[in-house]
């Protein structure tokens, strides 16, 4: 891939959460990462989505030196670059503050696995990070932001849980690419959703049970995936 | 009937879900059954709906020996089959992860009939299914998904109750047609919808009295009816 | 006013409540009433909105006896005209199952005025009729419907409270014209919603005392009126 | 700025807030303020959006004379003008009755700082107004209303805190132009909207600690902001 075309497919990411609603305004922010080259390919600050080209994106290396590009980065780079850095398998993170995910981390609550759409995609509960010491929070807050995330998944799979919820804050989303790191952004804020008329609902409803979380996920994901069209 | 028909007609019952908004990406499947040649039609899986043409769609025997056909057939073939057998009334089935109705199988919860709007289309709760034993999921996942329908209805009547929540999973509706079974998955919505926000504004809101709710269920159905304009 | 121009101020209203989205497929019926002639123009019975004609609309008079039309009428006409009969100052209904206020009819609650939003144009909660004893839904559904509403207005002004929710049911809505009818039954649905919302913030929310609510209401109705432009 | 460019910001200003979905019919209003010739533009009353000319618009001076426009302005007009002469840095207003900033007016809560979204735009909670006194609403009630908010701003600054509930009523909003206080009151419909989910989520919800929330509101305001492409 050259970065003509993961300029094309950010932008394409970018967009794809404004169309599905995810977007009030200039909110939000997605990139894409090449991980040949050691380039990250992110959202301008503060411009419009409608009016958005492709060679207005940021490109910058893994420390945030801006390689090409005359605008400034999203101001949520360093944690863009915190998360490639600390996720080696991972190529595209979306940023929104789409609502229901949102409220969610206000909440400072970890979306439980309640049914089989959030099985479908994600594989245990999304989690919420710890609250940020004040001191990680005054200086280098956005670099902290990411530090915070990678060691809240300590034990867990980046691939197996693609999303948190920074609290306080709003969710991070990621993928193999930037188009999967928009789908997961989408999905994210549906099982938000859902999850939100749950409790409503039943405010001691449980989580399903492992089997039945992992019968969905893998009949998704993995060597023994059977949903979907053949792809060889 | 012939299966050109059938084909279009669940082409335009999968469309009508996803033009009613209970749909996002491939989520939900169609099919319809032709009694007299023992052949059911459904989605293939993971297609986007938006270029779906009919002779995408395949057709199965009751067994699930695809009769015509490309594709792989929705994942979830097994439980429309096992529908289809169990009720021999219906002609078509919808599966969604209709927002609302979701909420409920999310959180355990029988639809309780709160409303007339509720009673003219469904004479009764829409009912949840038990959990399903861990060996059920863990072979014939989907068959055994239809077999924990089927059980749960020994007492009810699926042309009065033409809908079903499965426990943490999602809503199953059905009808004498594939139409006749998206209009139902599109009012189960409404229905979930409304009774969720009943249960907000009064936790302890009764059910319809039997006798008022039989009032607009027979206004609507059977002999007696005299809703809408006379058929013959 | 003559009935041609009566019939397509009913087709209006029907496709205002259409547009405004309080009504799915063929949920809910406008009439008006010639108080000259007698006679009652309304929707026909589970006919489409979308290619209804103003000839296909059913005039009647106040005893529901078929003057015009070849359709079947709402069958919730009795309903209707029984509160042209008790309501003499009114000359257009509305009936949906519109969301949030069919909620509040299902939770068998009035809807306390919370706001000015609320006073603006309804001077007191929108009230909930009482159960209707079972021989009163046996026969005469819909004539009994609107003798229920009549007699909850026994001390209330039906200009003052032009809405009421029938209780397990749905909201009807009236005013002076049907145009005036369907402003009100948006009006009644956004308030409901409103309603629905303060509630959950504060389930302890009282409604604003009389002397600003009849302030409100005021500004906006009878002779010291001074909001809008001069009509004179 | 000449009062054809103020009518035609005003106008727009209207129409925002329309676009955004805050309005229902002639609801709400906007105005803008020309500190330098003491002159008020502002919405007339009771008209329809749809068809509104910048001609149309009303001018007044500071004590609500009209000094152009055959309209009357808007009833709102005396709260619009207590806020120009008790906020001397403010030049537009919007009052909306929008869904969820309505709500919490009428539950009588602040709308605390949960998250980074409110952060963001609002430097502490949207402040909720003391009742006002029978006496205030029973004459001079629209000049009242702005004393009211002025009262409830003696420890606030109306920049960093550009928004208020009038208890029971609905949310007014300001900036330094009437595209500002547009802006304004789409994202506090926003925030409101989260605010509200994240209470039913988790009742007892935690505001953002002050130095996370100042690291937000700062990080986009003020001397030091860093968000966005520089201005110079």
């Amino acid at each position: 891939m050259n970065l003509k075309a993961l300029r094309e497919e950010v932008l394409e990411a970018n967009l794809e959460i404004v169309r599905r609603g995810l977007v009030l305004y200039t909110f939000g922010n997605a990139s894409g990462f090449d991980r040949e080259r050691g380039l990250c390919v992110i959202k301008p600050s503060g411009v419009p989505y409608d009016a958005m080209m492709p060679d207005q994106l940021v490109v910058t290396d893994l420390n945030g030196k801006i390689v090409e590009g005359a605008l400034r980065p999203s101001s949520d780079l360093p944690t863009h670059l915190a998360l490639y850095r600390g996720f080696p398998t991972i190529g595209g993170i979306i940023h929104t503050h789409s609502r229901f995910a949102t409220a969610w981390a206000q909440a400072g609550r970890d979306i439980p696995c309640l049914g089989t759409t959030h099985a479908d995609y994600i594989r245990g509960p999304i989690p919420v990070t710890d609250p940020m010491p004040v001191e990680e929070i005054q200086s280098d807050y956005e670099l902290n932001t990411g530090a915070a995330i990678v060691r809240r998944f300590a034990n867990l799979n980046p691939i197996e849980t693609p999303a948190i919820l920074v609290a306080g804050h709003a969710p991070f989303c990621w993928g193999t690419t930037p188009a999967d790191a928009a789908h997961t952004a989408v999905i994210v804020e549906e099982i938000a959703h859902m999850a939100y008329l749950t409790v409503s609902i039943n405010a001691h409803a449980e989580p399903l049970p492992d089997h039945l979380r992992d019968k969905h996920f893998l009949r998704k994901h993995g060597s023994a995936a059977y949903y979907g069209q053949r792809k060889d």
